[in-house]
């Protein structure tokens, strides 16, 4: 009754709608141009694989076929390690009842590394790494912008409180790591630039402190994208963390991080009907394929639930997915354009760029992997979910 | 290295989180309290499949196990066909690309109903049905608010030519359908109620109107959950769709449609962290398992990304998920509260009602499933999605 749709198709025509696409040059692109900033500054990049989900892009992003990488879930790391990563950074902080999930992985082989920002926290590291009698590696979270999780770098006696905790109760301080989430607020690129520093300040603070009271610091780990693309100084940063900027998205090019046609990822939508007295064109793209994602509904250019361009790639002047149902999406031209409304019958092919790479890519199970305007359809991705 | 994670678990506290929990005894009430209420108005509840994407819980919401349904995609159409259901309603409007995909259904023996609002559409539905020699019935979508598609129930004109272009060109017309979008910002139930008069209205109007043009016009299908809980009288309509009202969710409640104690759908997280000076808590359920739907934003009452319960499902006085990352949740009292912060150790699991069950459910790929307050977890059923 259906066809094989994990199979790659041969062209944009012949593909179910909605799905997604990659543009594989502009996501070639994007990683050379991270790749060729962190080797000028001299530190490792560890890509976060929470955006992509798949092995395939995986590869492309890892310095080796082992990594390192970081991940948001133990799936994740669990799918990276039976594909051969070696190198993983949990970046979230660790329930309990994980650790069971993370030693089994550590005894598959895989170098897996948690977080904690409390000492309760490390307790609970350092108990479960005694009774399998195997150190847990850990980082202790700093709070560089007041933004989410973390130890203040000024809490020297805390920190050291923490990483006493795991040393002498059987896991193992391994580092710190910060993550300068107000970086997605930034106003301008100087603003990002002041950002990537404090982020940096406060790692390096943050290890100085550890240092002082005796504790090994070897690992210094920062990174947002924003912050990744404007940092201009890592002096004492060892490894840098960035996840999006493999795909972009409406929201980095609003924040002045990219620009619109850096944009690897766009949902790929078929018109289904029209309005014609209201000037509406109905495609099957709704939130469902989209995401509920609206975050540039916060910048100074609203994108609404996306920029529409032709099957080609090359976008429409002025012309957005203002409106979605769950498989439904209304396309409309921006509000006071003047731009003219695009002929587009009934099956008309168009593809969509989202507003964030990571909640949109997190709607589909696969990449069909393209090259610019070219129609064919070159590989099929999967993609996978869960926790 | 993994445990099976489809299997059921035996408790709360052994799942892992976050993960998505259904509380039977609520569903089946709410499903009990739409099925009494559409016996009594006389029509036939055509239930969305949308909402639960599951077999397990379709069973317990069709009249039969081969049907009504109403479904979105048209994978939601080719599960549920392959689960034995046979009358499904594909209730968006359909492209021509998808029809050989509408005639493998049919010829599965599935009685499956398209939906077009042009003559273009409708003639694509006829050539493909003449071409196949196996005519495709067609409802006509019916604009009852200015929301999304359709046609104008005083567009008798259209109506007819949309009608006989499936008649005569080899599809059948089965009716019309629409879908009072516009109920979703309704102020109040008597709103709704306007709401449901305007819908049946519209139907039945343009179902008058092709009878009139010597069309035939045996199904008047209308629907939404709050129409559908409000409607007085349905004279003249033949079919109900609803699909949220299975598992109701705080845009419901804030709607009036439902009491937030009517919520079936929670998602399970865990504490992972604190920020005493902030009075924030952090769970392990961020975006990613709560979807981005920020629907409540715009009702009196926001409810940012969910309320939040102790594990057996009460809730906290003035508690929600305030701001969320991907796999991070921060929660918080409600601005200008004086409720006291209940104290919730590192690993204390929690539960949040969602602001949407469509797009959470969305999120999960099973249902566990909970018996109220009872830490017991009695089964977890498969979700699908994809299209």
């Amino acid at each position: 009754m259906t066809s094989d749709k994990t199979a790659a198709a041969s062209t944009l025509e012949a593909l179910d709608t909605p799905c997604l696409l990659l543009d594989e040059p502009r996501m070639q692109a994007n990683i050379e141009r991270l790749k060729t900033r962190m080797a000028r500054l001299g530190v490792t990049l560890r890509p976060h694989l929470k955006t992509p989900k798949s092995i395939d892009v995986a590869r492309l992003l890892m310095e080796t076929p082992a990594g390192p990488a970081a991940v948001s879930t133990l799936q994740e790391a669990e799918q990276f390690a039976r594909a051969g990563v070696r190198d993983i950074l949990y970046a979230v902080g660790v329930s309990p009842a994980k650790l069971d999930r993370v030693l089994a992985l550590r005894a598959y082989g895989t170098d897996l590394t948690v977080v904690v920002d409390s000492v309760a926290g490390a307790q609970a590291v350092a108990a479960r790494s005694r009774a399998a009698g195997a150190p847990i590696p850990a980082l202790i979270e700093i709070d560089s912008d007041g933004h989410r999780a973390g130890v203040r770098p000024d809490q020297a006696e805390l920190l050291c409180a923490i990483g006493r905790a795991l040393e002498d109760g059987g896991a193992q301080l391994r580092g710190v790591l910060t993550h300068a989430g107000e970086s997605y607020s930034s106003p301008d690129e100087d603003a990002i630039r002041t950002m990537a520093e404090r982020e940096r300040r406060a790692a390096v603070d943050a290890a100085q402190a550890l240092r002082a009271g005796g504790l090994p610091c070897p690992v210094v780990s920062v990174g947002s994208t924003p912050t990744a693309m404007f940092a201009e100084n890592l002096d004492g940063v060892t490894e840098v963390r960035a996840g999006v900027f493999v795909f972009f998205d409406l929201f980095m090019a609003g924040l002045g991080v990219c620009r619109q046609d850096d944009i690897a990822l766009s949902v790929l939508t078929t018109v289904i009907g029209h309005q014609p007295e209201k000037d509406w064109i109905l495609v099957d793209a709704g939130w469902m394929a989209m995401s509920r994602d609206r975050g540039t509904a916060g910048q100074p250019v609203d994108q609404y639930y996306g920029v529409v361009c032709d099957v080609q790639g090359r976008p429409f002047a002025d012309l957005v997915l203002k409106q979605t149902n769950q498989e439904q999406g209304i396309v409309m031209r921006r509000p006071g354009t003047s731009a003219p409304l695009p002929q587009l019958p009934l099956g008309t092919r168009l593809r969509i760029l989202p507003n964030h790479a990571c909640a949109t890519g997190a709607q589909h199970d696969s990449y069909h992997v393209v090259r610019g305007t070219s129609p064919e359809v070159l590989a099929c991705w999967p993609r996978f979910r869960g926790w």
